[in-house]
């Protein structure tokens, strides 16, 4: 059985029972019940995710999957796609806004070259795991090949494995590839029935003529490819990303594992999407970071049925978000692990009216 | 002079001119200009504040300030109004949502009787600033003179510069007080001009029908005392509580040293409120931690010109939404210190459409 099946089996559906359990302890702590709102429900999913009433989430990682497109050649991104490879270096010197973020939430990043066009060789620090050198140009062939798409999503599975196999017990998703917007719109289009227009936005700051470019250039390649909606993995080898593709697989492996996997803005999304709609049962896992500015976002999470943690207008990517919402999600537990019961504190809990 | 007088002088306009400083900076970091929202917003908010290229926000301090309303007797709450004492022991053993979250931001947690109905005596690590023994219930009389008004607002200010000399340099506010939602409803009404029945909420719970009561009490309170709408102090004096000019103290005494002030939610944005009336010019200095589920928490913000920062559906108040707020500001900070900038990284940000 191929790894991605075998991970696949491995998904069951959260122990709802827990989460009254949970209740009842975070009911008992002092302070009107619900009144922590979102950081109670975050105390919930935790120990519902990881079947476990005294759950910790003390190591941390966030996955910053590198990729470039074969798509950017049309002109649909504000930088050259150099910039992929550049970045990769800024994220191995610590010098990225994930590298900030993940040092301020007590995050490690991992940098992963799945499908940049660029040979690193041994540089020091990096996860060599390219499957392809940036994919194809879409609006001229499939991004990739139907077997090259199923090992970028094994990338992230062996990834969650031995992360998991090393004790971290929170995952974040992060991407780094310039023209990643267009692929992620693509797939938003196909797997929400959206319009291209309507999933579709300026990314890193096109301006409005590069933008309606763009939206043709993501319609002519859905109809060269015309990609089967049933089929996420012939949706993700015709028009996606191959850091799209480690995303997935990174989702559908905190899942197998039982580690919530907080995934981060547009691009991580369509990941995420990728991976719903080869196993529904992966959205029990997932916390949404973020609102991203990117259009498309929205209709998204809510295929996925996911409600973002904070909403701060931002637009980043590489995992900037996750890191971000990983300190709202560790407040949550500790809220449920270190606050004092009204027995304990001697508080009064009797509803008078 | 007074010493509200003279802290009232002392506030002056931020220095605009360090924004562009600030933005230009930002523009120049490993990134598409803008992408990170709120967060670089909050870094040039802070150069202008602090009027400083390079603040720091390494001392922080949570103002959790406790006080009794006479209004209780009403039955405008569903807790018994010996909740605020015992909650007072809770916050100085480290059991209560504030600390928790506090340790989580790294912020210390400052815990002041002003208006509590108990006589504390000397415990341990409580400031003891009372001013009133609960207020009175203001649907009989004024629940404050004048005079306590001030001296509340003046606990709060002294605050601020007793912190500011210790070299904190950021606040955030907060209360504990059974029954002062109500006062903040009142607040509200009386200074945005909304009818009472708009900005008044559930508070920590109740019912239907005691929202109704709760809503026809402040009308009657409102009448009876008819508090000047161009007079804050009359406002505090007339339906206000203890908490709630202790706040309002501590902008005021914020902006006066040029430090940042974390507002929470509802009854510490009426605190806030009472701080513009007296003084428009704090805004620059307020950074809104959240909008709070309360009715009546976002016609305030809109009242200070104010954007949220987090949307947790909290209602907890004691300073816990600032505590998270902080650490969002942080990150902001962060970002601007110590990211790369694209000379250093060497990546290219030559926009090419």
């Amino acid at each position: 059985m191929s790894l991605l099946k075998e991970t696949v089996n491995k998904i069951k559906p959260i122990d709802k029972s827990l989460y009254d359990i949970a209740q009842r302890h975070l009911d008992n702590l002092t302070k009107p019940p619900g009144s922590l709102g979102m950081l109670e429900e975050f105390a919930r999913r935790l120990v519902a995710i990881r079947g476990n009433k005294n759950p910790s989430i003390d190591k941390k990682a966030i996955f910053t999957f590198a990729g470039d497109h074969g798509v950017t050649e049309e002109g649909v991104s504000a930088y050259p796609k150099e910039v992929t490879k550049q970045m990769v270096f800024n994220f191995l010197r610590g010098g990225a806004g994930i590298n900030v973020l993940a040092r301020h939430a007590g995050a490690d990043v991992v940098v992963i070259d799945i499908g940049v066009d660029y040979d690193f060789e041994n540089v020091e620090g990096l996860e060599n795991k390219k499957v392809i050198n940036g994919t194809y140009n879409f609006i001229k062939t499939a991004a990739m090949s139907r077997q090259q798409a199923i090992e970028c999503v094994e990338v992230g599975i062996k990834l969650a494995n031995e992360y998991a196999n090393k004790d971290y017990n929170i995952f974040g998703t992060g991407d780094m590839g310039i023209g990643n917007t267009t692929p992620s719109s693509a797939i938003a289009s196909i797997l929400t029935g959206k319009a291209v227009s309507d999933v579709t936005g300026k990314g890193t700051g096109i301006t409005d003529e590069s933008l309606q470019r763009k939206i043709s250039i993501i319609k002519a390649g859905i109809k060269l490819n015309n990609p089967d909606p049933q089929d996420p993995l012939d949706v993700l080898a015709k028009v996606g990303g191959a850091e799209i593709g480690g995303i997935a697989g990174i989702v559908l492996g905190g899942a197998a594992n039982r580690i919530p996997v907080v995934i981060d803005g547009f691009i991580s999304t369509a990941g995420a999407l990728i991976a719903y709609c080869i196993e529904p049962k992966v959205s029990d896992y997932i916390f949404a970071a973020h609102n991203s500015v990117e259009k498309g976002h929205t209709v998204m999470l809510q295929k996925l049925g996911l409600k973002p943690i904070l909403n701060l207008d931002l637009r980043l990517g590489e995992g900037t978000g996750a890191a971000l919402a990983m300190l709202m999600i560790e407040a949550g537990l500790k809220i449920y692990k270190e606050m004092a019961t009204f027995v304990d504190a001697g508080v009064s809990n009797e509803v008078q009216n």
